[in-house]
């Protein structure tokens, strides 16, 4: 009987896994907050026990295949960065160290650029696995987040890509800066948000300016929380696409993320022209670690 | 006999005072960190007399005179804004509520722009101080801190302003931010904040791409801390500089700030190719608290 295999995303704050039968079924999926931030090198093992043992076979061993976070240097093993440009769905995982001899565990590697230097770990996967949907793509993929990516592909390789620290950068704005005065709440205002967006694009130079601004029109103006929100997160993407013009300005656009920030992403980038689609695969971690496992064996 | 007055600079953070006696001389100097921040408007008279109540004499009432955040909505009592163009040596004060019989509290107003929508409070005090020993400067003044601000002066008025929030950005991205990890200590490398301050003046719209490579370098070539923190500086800086440009392009500017700090803004400045130098006279709020002083009494 074919074994079953464990394919799973290791990120810095969550780790999610599927168990996957000969078939590729999905047996099981599960997800845990024991993310690679928490963990020292010798606890990757136990927190990926505690999540999946029940499930293993007694007899043989289990291949695991891990992309993201687990793989750096504070990781469960370093896998070094691949080069671009490459291939993302070619890349050769290391083997991870373990005493339970029902596992074999491989991690992949990320990708590296070296000017401007850019890193990236997990997002390859993404991106592997949507081009196993679309492998002749030639365009920019778009990956929303905390670091967001902008990625050029074309035939069939990572060419090159620049991350932003727009969503750190709001979430610490917006949560520890003297804005958080000002705003408060998840609520939102299409205008005030387009109004942002219009600044920080064609005048990104006066951000730091436009940022102390929003609390000034709520002292002045008691401009309401739900506009102010909004505009810092449309001055912050604003100035984000000024500065990855190059990767959307005559380049199709596809976007790859969550659904609330994805859609906020595609209005963004409607706005200032771009042709933009959101790309609909769910899980396309899982597809890329579907697919190198293909490969692997 | 001429009685003695208080002077006191009352920000977020700290709280500053000095006993004056009646030929302007400096009978005490005291400091708390009971800032506006941490206070309710009944705990301000409390905080005032711990830190002065043993000088106050028994017999009259002692005129105190404060500046700063202690006159914002949230502290002591309200002195609304006083409205661009104004001279900011010419702010009415408001009457603060005191129960103790030995003292009259007044607080000055700070100023407020309407548009683009932008508050002082405190800096109006140290510029008013910067033009009593200069009436006629015509130019530009640079205050900067956590939220710099350019001030626009000419014909004894603030005539227009921009707050910047560099300082406090940079506070952020240096201690909570993925970019701590690179950063560390205090040290500092003259060439990494060249570098970075020339980036973020000619290409500010890469800002938030350029942060990120702070990371991507230190783990790619193992840049070292006080280069990652000196280049951090630098894009912050430059930016800010791209973005306040009509305040120095074509005006004389002074820096009013401390040593440290207002050296590196003058760096900067002097490398944009602004005509700059720095405010030399000590404790400019004292001195604008006087000569609101002399004009009230």
């Amino acid at each position: 009987m074919a074994r079953l295999w464990i394919a799973a995303d290791w990120g810095t704050s969550n780790l999610r896994l599927w168990v996957l039968g000969p078939e590729g079924t999905v047996l099981a999926e599960r997800a845990s907050d024991r993310g690679m931030g928490q963990l020292a090198p010798d606890q990757f093992e136990g927190a990926l026990l505690d999540l999946c043992a029940d499930l293993l076979p007694e007899k043989g061993r289990t291949q695991v295949l891990i992309c993201g976070m687990a793989g750096a240097k504070q990781g469960w093993c370093e896998a070094p960065y691949a080069a671009t440009p490459c291939a993302p769905a070619g890349l050769a995982p290391v083997t991870a160290p373990t005493q339970d001899p029902r596992l074999v565990v491989r991690i992949l590697p990320g990708v590296a650029q070296a000017a401007p230097p850019d890193v990236m770990r997990g997002e390859e996967t993404q991106i592997a696995g949507f081009l196993a949907g679309a492998p002749d793509f030639d365009g920019t993929l778009c990956l929303p987040g905390t670091h967001t990516k902008w990625v050029r592909v074309q035939g069939g390789q990572i060419r090159q890509f620049r991350t932003l620290m727009t969503g750190e950068v709001f979430a610490l704005l917006s949560q520890a800066s003297v804005l958080r005065h000002s705003l408060g709440g998840e609520g939102w205002d299409d205008s005030a948000f387009e109004a942002g967006l219009a600044a920080g694009l064609h005048a990104p130079e006066g951000l730091l300016g436009d940022l102390f601004a929003i609390r000034s029109a709520t002292l002045l103006r008691g401009t309401a929380p739900d506009a102010a929100r909004a505009r810092l997160s449309g001055l912050l993407i604003g100035a984000e696409l000024s500065g990855a013009a190059a990767f959307w300005q005559d380049l199709p656009v596809e976007i790859i993320g969550s659904p609330a920030l994805s859609a906020r992403y595609e209005e963004a980038l409607r706005a200032a022209g771009a042709r933009v689609r959101l790309a609909t695969a769910p899980d396309l971690a899982l597809a890329g670690l579907r697919a190198a496992h293909a490969r692997l064996t």
